[in-house]
């Protein structure tokens, strides 16, 4: 198998899309910015997904669904999610085709046009606090504590797998509380159970901070989100939590009766993680040989592959690649045996390394002699001999050994890529040059932010919670500042 | 609480709403046909889910995710298909909203028109196949075995909650083979699997069977079904596995290398079940008093209730109650204690039976002393007396009886509804007063089958794989006949 990615220096977004297609991960589909999400890259979301869900049921969260359509309506409800959402997206019209008599082709029957026409849910705050009304009388009722699972649409100009298509897969967290501090403590609960899931199942540091208000999920008071960084030095916003105050209470009239009998407006958050993820996870680890995965979401953490020649070697040495299989299940590690007669090991090696199994093992006659294994691990490629005996701690050790390296080298690139910079000339320099996170003292304003936008590309990404508070003057107008903002450019 | 449901005898229909409806199991949204999957509702699909999840995987499938969009074309591409599916579906025809500067409401963007009109899948051959055509070279490429769990819409004029909405919730799997047996192998191991889970888990007895040609999915050649019978005499398909011949392959060019080196176009199947098998669950087993869900797919297995007067008693209670709960848990058993002081023990009571938790257990005063619980079992609501000692062998057992017992039931249910009949006038006797399924023989034409549909509203369920076959005459014809169909009316 011969080397199939362009080399992240030749060209980062090219490599990325060849990873992606390369390793089976995804593909684009015969309409316009949808995609299809392959079986490998599908099992790798599926593990993503069952580690997040458990997550949400362990902080008192269900799920439940809601449709998949959106009364057009309904958007102008509120005034800045409007905005927000109801420019790009797909319009239902008409519920009916029908053959044309002339032509014989399938058309749209114009005496199926919608009274109202019905939006694809770019998101579904509307739709989902439309219910609320008839689920929140009192007290009693709260706190609502639900996530969904689906599937939205936004239809997205430019397109990139996992990282931007037309139809994404997500889940959306709606809860509904009785009072502000409550509704805040779940924002907050939820960004952290996210930059959790980010750094121990993802092995991706991120940073927690707060959005600026030209950055803010439309319709929201305030937007928590985590922020990565990726290895060409561009920022990937990776999960948000919305504090919602009460405006979609406001917008679809949700009162409730308090535990003094008053009638109040019902506090919200909405918080959401997407397939953008698996962008995250490829782009943050992955080298010039293919995808590296963190051994807790790899579908298959270890392969074993014979060395052989002829049938009568490879009984053999299935016989002890099969025993070390079963070994390695016994312990709980997701193993497979490639024992495929159709391609040579080195395609083996080469196509494993593409798709980022986390531990090889060969297995060659002077193996079986022995009672040798090779082993290899996908970071590092380094390869050691060890004897059979113990294999299974020797795996299980190497892949948290993996998830910890994977996790710390992602953390040092991004120490390495970290600045604070005082002045403006320095902001563009680094900026220009490698790229990364810099901390810059701003004045606060929409203003400056949308300058050094305009001139730079670089963001806000977020005002790091974890900031110490240091006086300092704007890099663009001098005026005092209470701490530094997170700036970068982003996918 | 009071008695909340319309009983059966008066309404069978107005009790499955009322039901769906008080056990908080699903509503209607404020989109036309479209349903509310409430969390409740969603605990028992997501049951579902996950069993057959293991069983599609232990047979070898994997998931994947295609396009929510179809372009409209796509469907012209399979003659049969498109009479079946492209008629009464959700036309995405622009993909931009704008502001009305007159009116200043948000309206339709004229000028996003799409070229060609999307259509929200109402099934995803078309759109998977054309993938499918990247994927397929040659018999190496082969088999592939895909699921995909996903939303789909069909614009239903009649829509019930779970029975008919116009989007709902399914798996849909497809598979593409080399040979024609291996490929009508498939179709009969999914049928296999579905009638497994209906039986096993759901507690629901099934009839496999083959349907007639106007019965069939469009697009396939031959399609397989399961049917079961519901406490009203009605039936219900509660899953289809189809074989497709090459049909899918044949509109989309879908061709193969075999293993002889000759071009052959690929032989398919497909399969699905979806939310409706909610409402076979909620049918085949409930009664007046609510919800009698099978053990294996209650999302709350025992529920432990306090009885007591004032707090000191309460809190001796709890202490029993919550040991019991951490007996019950290790068991493997999902447990809630409630011990809600807003609501009566009787109020609670009734919300469980309503909800159909199978085991509920509740501690007095007195059972604290005496080292008693009161054990009541949901289905045949039988309450009796046991030690604390030993109580989690006693759920245990009691949840597996449940299990087995509601299947009987059922199954008695079935054997005392279902009739072989040898003449039209028996025929329409038993069809008009108790229903239930008749076995009767039939000439095997359409035109036989469509007058007794038009004549009774009964159509042929399938033609049972199980039949034996014996010689008969069509109760309409009089013609010859190998085997009965099985006729009933459906859902």
């Amino acid at each position: 198998m011969k080397k199939v990615l362009t080399s992240r220096n030749t060209d980062y977004s090219q490599w990325y899309n060849d990873l992606v297609i390369n390793a089976d991960l995804a593909e684009y589909s015969a309409v316009r910015g949808c995609m299809v999400i392959k079986p490998y890259g599908y099992a790798i979301w599926e593990k993503m997904q069952s580690v997040l869900d458990k997550m949400f049921k362990d902080t008192g969260h269900s799920n439940a669904y809601f449709p998949l359509f959106i009364p057009k309506s309904f958007f102008s409800r509120e005034a800045a999610h409007v905005e927000g959402f109801a420019k790009e997206c797909a319009v239902v019209t008409h519920y009916r085709l029908k053959n044309d008599e002339e032509s014989g082709e399938i058309v749209v029957d114009n005496n199926a046009k919608l009274e109202e026409e019905l939006i694809i849910r770019p998101t579904s705050e509307t739709i989902i606090w439309h219910s609320y009304k008839n689920w929140i009388h009192s007290y009693r009722d709260l706190p609502i504590l639900v996530n969904q699972w689906a599937n939205v649409v936004r239809w997205e100009m430019r397109t990139r797998l996992f990282l931007r298509t037309a139809e994404f897969l997500w889940q959306e967290g709606h809860t509904a509380h009785e009072t502000k501090e409550e509704a805040i403590e779940e924002t907050i609960k939820m960004i952290n159970v996210y930059a959790d899931f980010a750094e121990k199942w993802m092995a991706i540091p991120v940073i927690k901070g707060v959005k600026t208000e030209s950055e803010r999920f439309a319709g929201a008071i305030d937007t928590y989100a985590i922020e990565a960084l990726m290895q060409d030095g561009k920022a990937l916003q990776s999960g948000t939590s919305h504090f919602l105050g009460q405006n979609f209470a406001k917008a679809f009239d949700v009162k409730y009766t308090t535990r003094e009998g008053t009638l109040e407006y019902v506090w919200a958050t909405s918080w959401g993680v997407s397939t953008r993820l698996m962008g995250a996870l490829i782009m943050a680890h992955s080298d010039d040989n293919g995808l590296i995965l963190p051994p807790l979401l790899a579908p298959v953490q270890a392969v074993i592959v014979p060395i052989y020649k002829g049938k009568e070697q490879l009984d053999k040495i299935s016989e002890t690649a099969i025993r070390i299989k079963n070994i390695l299940k016994e312990k709980g590690i997701s193993v497979k045996y490639d024992d495929r007669d159709t391609h040579k090991p080195g395609f083996k090696f080469a196509e494993y390394e593409l798709k980022g199994v986390p531990v090889r093992l060969a297995v060659g006659p002077r193996d079986a002699d022995n009672n040798t294994v090779e082993v290899a691990r996908r970071d590092t490629l380094e390869k050691k001999i060890y004897p059979q005996e113990n294999i299974d701690m020797v795996v299980s050790d190497l892949l948290e050994e993996i998830q910890l390296n994977i996790y710390n080298k992602a953390l040092d690139f991004r120490k390495n890529n970290s600045h604070d910079v005082d002045s403006y000339e320095e902001f563009k320099n680094i900026l220009n040059s490698k790229g990364g996170f810099i901390y810059a003292h701003w004045d606060g304003t929409a203003e400056t932010e949308q300058k050094i936008k305009e001139e730079t590309k670089a963001t806000i990404r977020c005002i790091p919670l974890s900031n110490k508070h240091e006086k300092g003057k704007c890099i663009i107008t001098g005026k005092p500042s209470e701490q530094r903002a997170l700036f970068a450019k982003a996918y």
